[in-house]
Protein backbone atom coordinates (compact mmCIF):
# COMPACT_ATOMS: atom_id res chain seq x y z
CA UNK A 1 0.00 0.00 0.00
CA UNK A 2 1.48 3.44 -0.95
CA UNK A 3 0.78 6.24 1.20
CA UNK A 4 2.35 9.60 1.17
CA UNK A 5 4.06 11.35 4.19
CA UNK A 6 5.88 14.96 4.12
CA UNK A 7 6.45 15.36 0.33
CA UNK A 8 7.01 11.22 -0.24
CA UNK A 9 5.18 8.81 -1.64
CA UNK A 10 6.28 5.32 0.18
CA UNK A 11 5.25 1.57 1.28
CA UNK A 12 2.92 2.00 3.92
CA UNK A 13 5.56 -0.37 6.42
CA UNK A 14 8.34 2.16 5.78
CA UNK A 15 6.04 5.53 6.30
CA UNK A 16 7.47 6.03 10.01
CA UNK A 17 6.52 9.32 12.70
CA UNK A 18 9.14 10.43 14.87
CA UNK A 19 8.26 9.53 18.15
CA UNK A 20 7.82 13.45 19.27
CA UNK A 21 5.38 13.92 16.74
CA UNK A 22 2.91 15.99 18.17
CA UNK A 23 -0.29 13.84 17.32
CA UNK A 24 1.08 10.69 18.98
CA UNK A 25 1.98 13.11 21.96
CA UNK A 26 -0.56 15.29 22.36
CA UNK A 27 -3.37 14.84 19.46
CA UNK A 28 -2.10 17.82 18.53
CA UNK A 29 -3.62 17.77 14.46
CA UNK A 30 -6.35 17.30 12.36
CA UNK A 31 -7.82 14.98 9.51
CA UNK A 32 -9.95 14.72 6.82
CA UNK A 33 -11.57 11.90 5.11
CA UNK A 34 -12.72 12.36 1.34
CA UNK A 35 -15.16 9.61 -0.34
CA UNK A 36 -13.89 8.94 -3.81
CA UNK A 37 -16.23 7.00 -6.44
CA UNK A 38 -14.40 5.70 -9.25
CA UNK A 39 -11.69 8.28 -8.64
CA UNK A 40 -14.29 11.27 -8.76
CA UNK A 41 -14.10 13.12 -4.95
CA UNK A 42 -17.37 13.90 -3.75
CA UNK A 43 -17.58 17.19 -2.10
CA UNK A 44 -13.77 18.07 -2.47
CA UNK A 45 -14.24 21.66 -1.65
CA UNK A 46 -16.33 21.45 1.54
CA UNK A 47 -13.95 18.79 3.19
CA UNK A 48 -10.91 20.95 1.90
CA UNK A 49 -12.70 24.42 3.63
CA UNK A 50 -13.16 22.40 6.80
CA UNK A 51 -10.06 21.12 6.55
CA UNK A 52 -8.40 24.59 6.22
CA UNK A 53 -10.66 26.23 8.89
CA UNK A 54 -9.43 23.22 11.34
CA UNK A 55 -5.74 24.48 10.33
CA UNK A 56 -6.46 27.99 11.16
CA UNK A 57 -8.43 27.16 14.86
CA UNK A 58 -5.79 24.93 16.09
CA UNK A 59 -2.88 27.43 14.73
CA UNK A 60 -1.35 25.05 12.66
CA UNK A 61 0.82 26.65 9.33
CA UNK A 62 -0.78 24.61 6.18
CA UNK A 63 1.98 23.16 5.17
CA UNK A 64 2.68 23.43 1.21
CA UNK A 65 0.83 20.30 0.18
CA UNK A 66 -2.29 21.35 2.21
CA UNK A 67 -4.05 23.17 -1.72
CA UNK A 68 -6.85 21.74 -3.15
CA UNK A 69 -4.44 21.45 -6.24
CA UNK A 70 -1.48 19.58 -4.44
CA UNK A 71 -3.95 17.25 -2.44
CA UNK A 72 -5.97 16.25 -5.59
CA UNK A 73 -2.55 15.26 -7.47
CA UNK A 74 -1.91 13.66 -3.91
CA UNK A 75 -5.29 11.60 -3.96
CA UNK A 76 -4.48 10.86 -8.23
CA UNK A 77 -1.39 9.39 -7.52
CA UNK A 78 -2.53 7.04 -4.83
CA UNK A 79 -5.97 5.64 -6.21
CA UNK A 80 -3.95 5.21 -9.28
CA UNK A 81 -0.73 3.66 -7.62
CA UNK A 82 -3.10 1.41 -5.42
CA UNK A 83 -5.71 0.50 -8.03
CA UNK A 84 -8.41 2.41 -6.29
CA UNK A 85 -9.71 4.05 -9.26
CA UNK A 86 -11.89 1.60 -10.35
CA UNK A 87 -14.14 1.38 -7.76
CA UNK A 88 -14.91 3.11 -3.99
CA UNK A 89 -12.64 4.53 -1.96
CA UNK A 90 -12.01 6.87 0.75
CA UNK A 91 -9.24 9.39 0.77
CA UNK A 92 -7.38 10.24 4.48
CA UNK A 93 -5.50 13.16 5.30
CA UNK A 94 -4.25 13.95 8.77
CA UNK A 95 -2.30 16.81 9.42
CA UNK A 96 -0.51 17.44 12.79
CA UNK A 97 1.77 20.43 14.24
CA UNK A 98 4.78 18.10 13.62
CA UNK A 99 7.56 16.54 15.35
CA UNK A 100 9.58 18.80 18.15
CA UNK A 101 10.86 18.18 21.73
CA UNK A 102 7.28 17.99 24.03
CA UNK A 103 6.45 21.40 25.22
CA UNK A 104 2.47 21.67 25.62
CA UNK A 105 2.99 25.41 23.84
CA UNK A 106 3.83 25.03 19.94
CA UNK A 107 7.37 23.88 18.77
CA UNK A 108 9.50 26.60 17.66
CA UNK A 109 8.90 28.27 14.14
CA UNK A 110 9.74 26.48 11.69
CA UNK A 111 8.56 23.24 12.97
CA UNK A 112 7.50 21.48 9.73
CA UNK A 113 3.98 19.71 10.06
CA UNK A 114 3.07 16.51 9.68
CA UNK A 115 1.21 15.38 6.20
CA UNK A 116 0.09 12.41 5.88
CA UNK A 117 -2.22 10.79 3.24
CA UNK A 118 -3.08 7.11 2.58
CA UNK A 119 -6.39 5.37 0.63
CA UNK A 120 -8.91 2.73 1.30
CA UNK A 121 -10.87 0.44 -0.52
CA UNK A 122 -14.23 1.21 0.62
CA UNK A 123 -17.48 -1.29 -0.07
CA UNK A 124 -20.55 0.76 1.27
CA UNK A 125 -22.43 -2.18 3.41
CA UNK A 126 -25.90 -1.75 1.71
CA UNK A 127 -27.50 -3.97 3.73
CA UNK A 128 -26.90 -1.98 6.49
CA UNK A 129 -28.17 1.14 4.40
CA UNK A 130 -31.18 -0.04 3.43
CA UNK A 131 -32.03 -2.56 6.86
CA UNK A 132 -31.28 -0.03 9.15
CA UNK A 133 -28.94 -0.42 12.26
CA UNK A 134 -29.13 -0.62 15.87
CA UNK A 135 -27.17 1.88 18.22
CA UNK A 136 -27.06 2.64 21.82
CA UNK A 137 -27.14 6.51 23.44
CA UNK A 138 -23.85 7.16 25.87
CA UNK A 139 -23.21 10.41 27.55
CA UNK A 140 -21.34 13.05 25.50
CA UNK A 141 -18.09 13.36 27.72
CA UNK A 142 -16.21 15.14 24.37
CA UNK A 143 -14.25 18.32 24.67
CA UNK A 144 -16.20 22.06 23.36
CA UNK A 145 -14.88 22.03 20.23
CA UNK A 146 -16.09 19.20 18.31
CA UNK A 147 -16.83 21.12 15.63
CA UNK A 148 -13.32 20.97 14.61
CA UNK A 149 -12.42 17.76 13.04
CA UNK A 150 -9.43 16.70 15.66
CA UNK A 151 -7.84 13.95 16.30
CA UNK A 152 -9.01 14.24 20.02
CA UNK A 153 -10.76 10.98 18.92
CA UNK A 154 -10.16 8.65 22.59
CA UNK A 155 -14.38 9.58 23.80
CA UNK A 156 -15.45 8.90 20.06
CA UNK A 157 -13.12 5.41 20.18
CA UNK A 158 -14.47 4.35 24.08
CA UNK A 159 -18.52 4.75 22.91
CA UNK A 160 -18.51 3.07 19.59
CA UNK A 161 -16.55 -0.18 21.02
CA UNK A 162 -18.77 -0.19 23.75
CA UNK A 163 -21.82 0.09 20.43
CA UNK A 164 -19.73 -2.72 19.44
CA UNK A 165 -19.54 -5.17 22.28
CA UNK A 166 -23.35 -4.38 23.12
CA UNK A 167 -23.93 -5.68 19.40
CA UNK A 168 -24.78 -2.20 18.60
CA UNK A 169 -23.97 -0.07 14.52
CA UNK A 170 -22.79 2.81 16.65
CA UNK A 171 -23.12 4.95 19.52
CA UNK A 172 -25.03 8.03 19.71
CA UNK A 173 -23.96 11.25 22.09
CA UNK A 174 -26.21 12.52 24.25
CA UNK A 175 -25.18 15.66 26.33
CA UNK A 176 -27.40 17.75 28.63
CA UNK A 177 -30.31 16.04 27.92
CA UNK A 178 -29.90 16.55 24.07
CA UNK A 179 -29.08 14.50 20.97
CA UNK A 180 -25.83 16.02 19.42
CA UNK A 181 -24.63 13.12 16.85
CA UNK A 182 -23.02 9.86 17.07
CA UNK A 183 -19.11 8.47 17.01
CA UNK A 184 -18.02 9.91 13.48
CA UNK A 185 -21.67 10.74 11.74
CA UNK A 186 -24.20 13.09 12.29
CA UNK A 187 -27.71 12.34 13.69
CA UNK A 188 -30.86 13.09 12.04
CA UNK A 189 -34.76 12.49 13.45
CA UNK A 190 -37.86 12.96 12.25
CA UNK A 191 -40.16 14.24 15.27
CA UNK A 192 -43.95 15.22 14.23
CA UNK A 193 -43.00 15.25 10.59
CA UNK A 194 -40.27 17.74 11.18
CA UNK A 195 -36.97 16.59 10.05
CA UNK A 196 -34.54 17.73 13.25
CA UNK A 197 -30.98 17.95 14.08
CA UNK A 198 -28.28 19.37 16.11
CA UNK A 199 -27.74 22.77 15.29
CA UNK A 200 -24.38 23.40 13.62
CA UNK A 201 -22.33 24.69 17.15
CA UNK A 202 -19.53 23.84 19.00
CA UNK A 203 -20.57 20.87 19.93
CA UNK A 204 -21.29 18.83 17.06
CA UNK A 205 -19.27 18.10 13.65
CA UNK A 206 -20.34 20.45 10.65
CA UNK A 207 -20.67 17.19 8.42
CA UNK A 208 -20.41 17.48 5.09
CA UNK A 209 -23.09 15.16 4.20
CA UNK A 210 -24.85 16.27 6.92
CA UNK A 211 -25.42 19.56 4.63
CA UNK A 212 -25.86 17.43 1.80
CA UNK A 213 -28.85 16.33 3.40
CA UNK A 214 -30.49 19.58 4.96
CA UNK A 215 -29.63 20.61 1.02
CA UNK A 216 -31.78 17.73 -0.43
CA UNK A 217 -34.60 18.09 2.39
CA UNK A 218 -34.84 21.58 1.41
CA UNK A 219 -35.03 20.50 -2.49
CA UNK A 220 -37.90 17.99 -1.54
CA UNK A 221 -39.90 20.35 0.62
CA UNK A 222 -39.49 18.81 3.88
CA UNK A 223 -39.50 21.15 7.33
CA UNK A 224 -36.55 21.19 8.84
CA UNK A 225 -35.72 22.85 12.32
CA UNK A 226 -32.14 22.66 13.24
CA UNK A 227 -32.86 22.34 17.28
CA UNK A 228 -31.06 19.42 18.97
CA UNK A 229 -34.05 16.37 19.76
CA UNK A 230 -34.34 16.01 23.59
CA UNK A 231 -33.54 12.32 24.95
CA UNK A 232 -37.12 12.42 26.47
CA UNK A 233 -38.73 12.97 22.92
CA UNK A 234 -36.60 9.50 21.26
CA UNK A 235 -39.80 7.45 22.37
CA UNK A 236 -41.67 9.65 20.21
CA UNK A 237 -39.29 9.67 16.89
CA UNK A 238 -40.89 8.43 13.76
CA UNK A 239 -37.43 8.06 11.91
CA UNK A 240 -33.52 8.56 12.96
CA UNK A 241 -30.88 8.39 10.65
CA UNK A 242 -26.99 8.51 10.77
CA UNK A 243 -25.70 10.67 7.87
CA UNK A 244 -21.79 10.99 7.01
CA UNK A 245 -19.26 10.36 4.45
CA UNK A 246 -18.65 6.36 4.89
CA UNK A 247 -22.15 6.04 6.56
CA UNK A 248 -24.23 7.79 3.69
CA UNK A 249 -27.73 7.83 5.16
CA UNK A 250 -27.74 4.60 7.84
CA UNK A 251 -31.56 4.46 9.32
CA UNK A 252 -31.20 3.70 13.06
CA UNK A 253 -34.03 1.34 13.30
CA UNK A 254 -33.69 0.22 17.14
CA UNK A 255 -32.06 2.89 19.71
CA UNK A 256 -31.15 0.99 23.24
CA UNK A 257 -33.19 -1.94 22.61
CA UNK A 258 -36.53 0.20 21.57
CA UNK A 259 -37.69 0.55 17.92
CA UNK A 260 -37.84 4.08 16.00
CA UNK A 261 -41.50 4.51 14.47
CA UNK A 262 -42.37 0.63 12.84
CA UNK A 263 -38.63 -0.45 13.74
CA UNK A 264 -37.94 0.00 9.53
CA UNK A 265 -36.09 2.57 7.26
CA UNK A 266 -38.92 5.75 7.16
CA UNK A 267 -40.06 7.03 3.88
CA UNK A 268 -38.74 10.77 4.72
CA UNK A 269 -35.04 8.51 5.46
CA UNK A 270 -35.45 6.58 2.31
CA UNK A 271 -36.05 9.51 0.24
CA UNK A 272 -33.13 11.03 1.48
CA UNK A 273 -30.94 8.34 1.15
CA UNK A 274 -32.17 8.13 -3.00
CA UNK A 275 -31.11 11.94 -3.13
CA UNK A 276 -27.44 11.42 -1.55
CA UNK A 277 -26.91 8.45 -4.10
CA UNK A 278 -28.15 10.24 -6.73
CA UNK A 279 -25.41 13.46 -5.50
CA UNK A 280 -22.90 10.31 -4.92
CA UNK A 281 -23.45 8.54 -8.30
CA UNK A 282 -25.90 10.00 -10.41
CA UNK A 283 -29.35 9.51 -11.18
CA UNK A 284 -29.28 6.63 -13.19
CA UNK A 285 -26.58 4.74 -11.34
CA UNK A 286 -28.45 5.39 -7.80
CA UNK A 287 -31.97 4.38 -9.18
CA UNK A 288 -30.94 0.88 -10.04
CA UNK A 289 -28.90 0.44 -7.13
CA UNK A 290 -31.31 1.12 -4.50
CA UNK A 291 -34.86 -0.46 -6.33
CA UNK A 292 -33.30 -3.89 -6.32
CA UNK A 293 -32.49 -4.17 -2.26
CA UNK A 294 -35.40 -1.78 -0.96
CA UNK A 295 -38.35 -3.87 -1.65
CA UNK A 296 -37.49 -6.88 -0.03
CA UNK A 297 -36.75 -4.86 3.29
CA UNK A 298 -39.27 -2.04 3.76
CA UNK A 299 -42.16 -4.33 2.92
CA UNK A 300 -41.08 -6.35 5.67
CA UNK B 1 19.61 10.10 23.26
CA UNK B 2 18.35 6.28 23.91
CA UNK B 3 14.61 5.91 23.86
CA UNK B 4 12.84 2.68 24.15
CA UNK B 5 10.35 1.40 22.19
CA UNK B 6 8.72 -2.04 22.37
CA UNK B 7 10.59 -3.64 23.39
CA UNK B 8 13.74 -2.01 22.51
CA UNK B 9 16.58 0.39 23.29
CA UNK B 10 17.57 2.36 20.13
CA UNK B 11 18.55 5.96 19.52
CA UNK B 12 15.54 8.41 19.25
CA UNK B 13 15.92 9.29 15.57
CA UNK B 14 15.73 5.63 14.60
CA UNK B 15 12.79 5.03 16.75
CA UNK B 16 9.44 5.07 14.17
CA UNK B 17 5.98 4.92 15.02
CA UNK B 18 3.71 3.02 12.53
CA UNK B 19 1.16 5.68 10.53
CA UNK B 20 -1.47 3.65 11.99
CA UNK B 21 -0.45 3.78 15.84
CA UNK B 22 -3.42 4.70 17.69
CA UNK B 23 -1.71 7.33 19.41
CA UNK B 24 -1.18 9.20 16.14
CA UNK B 25 -4.47 8.52 14.78
CA UNK B 26 -7.00 8.85 17.88
CA UNK B 27 -4.82 9.74 20.39
CA UNK B 28 -5.84 7.03 21.87
CA UNK B 29 -3.24 6.13 24.92
CA UNK B 30 -2.17 7.16 28.10
CA UNK B 31 1.22 8.55 29.61
CA UNK B 32 3.08 9.09 32.36
CA UNK B 33 6.04 11.42 33.91
CA UNK B 34 8.44 10.75 36.82
CA UNK B 35 10.69 13.44 38.40
CA UNK B 36 14.37 11.60 38.53
CA UNK B 37 16.38 12.91 41.26
CA UNK B 38 19.52 11.28 41.28
CA UNK B 39 19.12 8.13 39.89
CA UNK B 40 16.08 8.02 42.71
CA UNK B 41 12.16 7.66 40.84
CA UNK B 42 9.76 10.43 42.95
CA UNK B 43 6.80 8.39 43.95
CA UNK B 44 6.79 5.69 41.81
CA UNK B 45 4.00 3.61 42.89
CA UNK B 46 1.55 6.59 42.75
CA UNK B 47 2.72 7.27 39.25
CA UNK B 48 2.36 3.31 38.40
CA UNK B 49 -1.01 2.57 39.87
CA UNK B 50 -2.47 5.94 38.44
CA UNK B 51 -0.89 4.33 34.87
CA UNK B 52 -2.23 1.30 35.12
CA UNK B 53 -6.10 2.60 36.04
CA UNK B 54 -5.81 4.51 33.18
CA UNK B 55 -5.38 1.54 31.23
CA UNK B 56 -7.82 -0.05 33.15
CA UNK B 57 -10.48 2.52 31.69
CA UNK B 58 -9.51 2.54 28.21
CA UNK B 59 -9.40 -1.04 28.20
CA UNK B 60 -5.72 -1.22 26.91
CA UNK B 61 -4.46 -4.74 28.27
CA UNK B 62 -1.13 -4.00 30.08
CA UNK B 63 1.66 -5.14 28.02
CA UNK B 64 4.56 -7.22 29.17
CA UNK B 65 6.76 -4.73 30.27
CA UNK B 66 4.02 -2.15 32.16
CA UNK B 67 5.12 -3.62 35.47
CA UNK B 68 6.99 -1.64 38.21
CA UNK B 69 10.30 -3.88 37.96
CA UNK B 70 10.72 -4.15 34.48
CA UNK B 71 10.03 0.04 34.27
CA UNK B 72 12.00 0.64 36.74
CA UNK B 73 14.91 -1.71 34.37
CA UNK B 74 13.83 0.58 31.65
CA UNK B 75 14.34 3.80 33.79
CA UNK B 76 17.85 3.07 35.00
CA UNK B 77 19.11 1.78 31.76
CA UNK B 78 17.71 4.87 29.58
CA UNK B 79 18.99 7.48 32.62
CA UNK B 80 22.04 5.40 32.82
CA UNK B 81 22.88 5.09 29.18
CA UNK B 82 22.11 9.04 28.07
CA UNK B 83 24.20 10.21 31.53
CA UNK B 84 21.47 11.33 33.87
CA UNK B 85 22.14 9.49 36.80
CA UNK B 86 23.81 12.43 38.40
CA UNK B 87 21.13 15.67 38.15
CA UNK B 88 17.74 15.96 37.97
CA UNK B 89 15.97 14.40 35.12
CA UNK B 90 12.33 13.06 33.90
CA UNK B 91 11.13 9.41 32.73
CA UNK B 92 8.35 9.98 30.55
CA UNK B 93 6.09 6.79 29.60
CA UNK B 94 2.95 6.52 26.39
CA UNK B 95 1.26 3.50 26.22
CA UNK B 96 -1.65 3.65 23.07
CA UNK B 97 -3.53 0.47 21.76
CA UNK B 98 -1.56 0.30 19.55
CA UNK B 99 -1.23 -0.14 15.61
CA UNK B 100 -3.94 -1.49 13.38
CA UNK B 101 -6.16 -0.56 10.04
CA UNK B 102 -8.05 2.54 11.30
CA UNK B 103 -11.45 1.73 13.17
CA UNK B 104 -13.19 3.64 15.71
CA UNK B 105 -13.86 0.33 17.67
CA UNK B 106 -10.39 -2.00 19.19
CA UNK B 107 -8.27 -3.26 16.70
CA UNK B 108 -8.31 -7.04 16.82
CA UNK B 109 -7.39 -9.05 19.45
CA UNK B 110 -3.77 -9.66 19.95
CA UNK B 111 -2.65 -6.12 18.60
CA UNK B 112 0.00 -5.09 20.25
CA UNK B 113 -0.16 -1.66 22.48
CA UNK B 114 2.97 0.71 21.76
CA UNK B 115 5.50 1.04 24.50
CA UNK B 116 7.51 4.44 24.09
CA UNK B 117 9.87 5.65 27.08
CA UNK B 118 12.49 7.93 27.28
CA UNK B 119 14.27 10.85 29.67
CA UNK B 120 15.45 14.18 29.37
CA UNK B 121 17.19 16.37 32.00
CA UNK B 122 15.31 18.95 34.26
CA UNK B 123 16.36 21.50 35.75
CA UNK B 124 13.94 22.82 38.15
CA UNK B 125 13.62 26.69 37.23
CA UNK B 126 13.81 27.67 40.74
CA UNK B 127 13.26 30.94 40.38
CA UNK B 128 9.68 30.89 38.99
CA UNK B 129 9.31 28.56 42.12
CA UNK B 130 10.71 31.42 44.67
CA UNK B 131 9.26 34.38 42.58
CA UNK B 132 6.18 33.30 41.80
CA UNK B 133 4.99 33.30 38.45
CA UNK B 134 1.78 35.32 35.86
CA UNK B 135 -0.91 32.79 34.84
CA UNK B 136 -4.00 33.54 32.72
CA UNK B 137 -8.17 31.93 32.70
CA UNK B 138 -9.32 30.22 29.98
CA UNK B 139 -12.61 28.51 29.60
CA UNK B 140 -12.01 24.58 30.59
CA UNK B 141 -13.38 22.40 26.77
CA UNK B 142 -11.72 19.59 27.87
CA UNK B 143 -13.47 16.27 27.75
CA UNK B 144 -15.39 14.87 31.10
CA UNK B 145 -12.18 12.31 31.90
CA UNK B 146 -9.67 14.81 32.96
CA UNK B 147 -9.17 11.98 35.65
CA UNK B 148 -7.53 9.84 32.66
CA UNK B 149 -3.58 11.22 31.91
CA UNK B 150 -4.12 10.44 28.39
CA UNK B 151 -2.79 12.24 25.29
CA UNK B 152 -5.98 14.16 24.84
CA UNK B 153 -4.44 17.23 25.50
CA UNK B 154 -5.05 19.46 22.50
CA UNK B 155 -7.33 22.00 24.69
CA UNK B 156 -4.10 22.02 27.19
CA UNK B 157 -1.78 22.61 24.19
CA UNK B 158 -3.99 25.33 23.08
CA UNK B 159 -4.78 27.02 26.49
CA UNK B 160 -0.82 27.02 27.51
CA UNK B 161 0.11 28.60 24.29
CA UNK B 162 -2.51 30.96 24.64
CA UNK B 163 -0.48 31.57 28.30
CA UNK B 164 2.78 32.03 26.76
CA UNK B 165 1.48 34.32 24.22
CA UNK B 166 0.46 36.43 26.99
CA UNK B 167 3.19 36.25 28.50
CA UNK B 168 2.08 34.65 31.14
CA UNK B 169 3.71 31.04 33.17
CA UNK B 170 0.26 28.90 32.43
CA UNK B 171 -3.20 29.00 31.85
CA UNK B 172 -6.29 28.13 34.49
CA UNK B 173 -9.18 26.51 33.18
CA UNK B 174 -12.54 27.52 34.38
CA UNK B 175 -15.79 25.13 34.27
CA UNK B 176 -19.29 26.57 35.28
CA UNK B 177 -17.22 29.09 36.89
CA UNK B 178 -15.31 26.71 39.43
CA UNK B 179 -11.38 26.71 38.68
CA UNK B 180 -10.51 23.04 37.88
CA UNK B 181 -6.53 23.18 37.47
CA UNK B 182 -4.13 24.21 35.12
CA UNK B 183 -2.80 22.81 31.21
CA UNK B 184 -0.45 20.79 33.46
CA UNK B 185 -0.78 21.30 37.16
CA UNK B 186 -3.09 20.66 39.85
CA UNK B 187 -4.02 23.90 41.44
CA UNK B 188 -4.49 25.26 44.96
CA UNK B 189 -5.37 28.44 46.53
CA UNK B 190 -5.76 30.03 50.34
CA UNK B 191 -8.84 31.66 51.11
CA UNK B 192 -9.82 32.60 54.20
CA UNK B 193 -7.13 31.11 55.72
CA UNK B 194 -8.47 27.37 53.88
CA UNK B 195 -6.45 25.53 51.74
CA UNK B 196 -8.66 25.09 48.96
CA UNK B 197 -8.34 22.57 45.76
CA UNK B 198 -10.27 20.89 43.22
CA UNK B 199 -12.13 17.01 44.47
CA UNK B 200 -10.31 14.72 42.59
CA UNK B 201 -13.45 13.49 40.62
CA UNK B 202 -13.92 13.40 36.55
CA UNK B 203 -13.00 16.65 36.10
CA UNK B 204 -9.28 17.16 37.68
CA UNK B 205 -6.31 14.71 37.04
CA UNK B 206 -5.62 13.07 40.62
CA UNK B 207 -2.13 14.98 40.68
CA UNK B 208 0.94 12.98 41.81
CA UNK B 209 2.18 16.27 43.69
CA UNK B 210 -1.37 17.33 44.35
CA UNK B 211 -1.82 14.57 46.97
CA UNK B 212 1.93 14.92 48.29
CA UNK B 213 0.84 18.85 49.20
CA UNK B 214 -2.49 17.53 50.54
CA UNK B 215 -0.02 14.59 53.25
CA UNK B 216 2.00 18.02 54.25
CA UNK B 217 -1.06 20.08 54.68
CA UNK B 218 -1.92 18.01 57.13
CA UNK B 219 1.25 17.25 58.88
CA UNK B 220 1.31 20.57 59.01
CA UNK B 221 -2.41 21.39 60.51
CA UNK B 222 -3.63 23.53 58.05
CA UNK B 223 -7.44 23.38 57.38
CA UNK B 224 -7.99 21.78 54.01
CA UNK B 225 -10.89 22.36 52.06
CA UNK B 226 -11.20 19.96 48.66
CA UNK B 227 -14.13 22.25 47.10
CA UNK B 228 -13.34 23.94 43.60
CA UNK B 229 -12.55 27.85 43.62
CA UNK B 230 -15.36 29.89 42.82
CA UNK B 231 -14.45 31.82 39.59
CA UNK B 232 -15.95 35.24 41.89
CA UNK B 233 -13.55 34.70 44.49
CA UNK B 234 -10.40 34.70 42.56
CA UNK B 235 -10.35 38.75 44.14
CA UNK B 236 -10.50 37.07 47.42
CA UNK B 237 -7.43 34.88 47.31
CA UNK B 238 -5.10 35.40 49.55
CA UNK B 239 -2.85 32.44 47.96
CA UNK B 240 -2.70 30.40 44.30
CA UNK B 241 -0.28 28.07 43.53
CA UNK B 242 0.52 25.56 40.73
CA UNK B 243 1.60 21.61 42.12
CA UNK B 244 2.72 19.05 39.69
CA UNK B 245 5.44 16.66 38.86
CA UNK B 246 7.88 19.27 37.06
CA UNK B 247 6.30 22.30 38.54
CA UNK B 248 7.18 21.45 42.36
CA UNK B 249 4.62 24.19 44.12
CA UNK B 250 4.99 27.63 41.72
CA UNK B 251 3.28 30.53 43.27
CA UNK B 252 0.73 32.28 40.81
CA UNK B 253 1.69 36.12 41.97
CA UNK B 254 -0.76 37.57 39.39
CA UNK B 255 -3.95 35.95 37.60
CA UNK B 256 -5.52 37.72 34.63
CA UNK B 257 -3.32 40.83 35.48
CA UNK B 258 -4.52 41.36 38.85
CA UNK B 259 -2.06 40.53 42.29
CA UNK B 260 -2.96 37.44 44.05
CA UNK B 261 -2.90 38.53 48.10
CA UNK B 262 0.08 40.82 48.64
CA UNK B 263 1.51 39.79 44.96
CA UNK B 264 4.06 37.62 46.63
CA UNK B 265 4.65 34.24 47.45
CA UNK B 266 2.24 33.83 50.57
CA UNK B 267 3.31 31.60 53.73
CA UNK B 268 1.20 28.74 53.24
CA UNK B 269 2.30 28.69 50.10
CA UNK B 270 6.01 28.83 51.04
CA UNK B 271 5.62 26.12 53.86
CA UNK B 272 4.24 24.16 51.25
CA UNK B 273 7.31 24.05 49.31
CA UNK B 274 9.12 24.19 51.78
CA UNK B 275 8.08 20.42 52.56
CA UNK B 276 7.91 18.79 49.22
CA UNK B 277 11.31 19.64 48.82
CA UNK B 278 12.18 17.68 52.04
CA UNK B 279 10.51 14.96 50.02
CA UNK B 280 12.15 15.42 46.94
CA UNK B 281 15.79 16.26 48.07
CA UNK B 282 15.91 15.33 52.01
CA UNK B 283 15.77 17.33 54.98
CA UNK B 284 19.51 18.67 54.64
CA UNK B 285 19.57 19.93 50.75
CA UNK B 286 16.14 21.16 51.01
CA UNK B 287 17.13 23.67 53.81
CA UNK B 288 20.46 24.53 51.90
CA UNK B 289 18.82 25.02 48.26
CA UNK B 290 15.78 27.01 49.93
CA UNK B 291 17.13 29.57 52.60
CA UNK B 292 19.75 31.08 50.10
CA UNK B 293 17.32 32.45 47.55
CA UNK B 294 13.68 33.08 49.39
CA UNK B 295 15.16 35.81 51.73
CA UNK B 296 15.98 37.73 48.38
CA UNK B 297 12.80 37.88 47.58
CA UNK B 298 9.50 37.13 50.25
CA UNK B 299 11.25 40.02 52.00
CA UNK B 300 10.95 42.17 49.08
Amino acid sequence: MLVYLNGQFLSKDTAHLSVDDRGFVFGDGVYEVWRVIRGRVFEPDRHFSRLQRGLRALHIDAPVEVSMERLGEIAARLLSENDLLGGEATFYLQVTRGAAPRTHYFPPEGTRATVYASVKAFVPPEETRVRGVRAITVPDTRWLRCDLKTVQLLPNVLANQQARAAGAFDAIFIRDDLITESTHASLFGVLDGVLRTHPANHLVLPGITREVILELARDLGLPIDEHAIPARDIARLEELFLAGTTTDVTPIVQLDGVHIGDGVPGAITRSLYAGLKERLYGREAARAAIDAPRNGVVTR
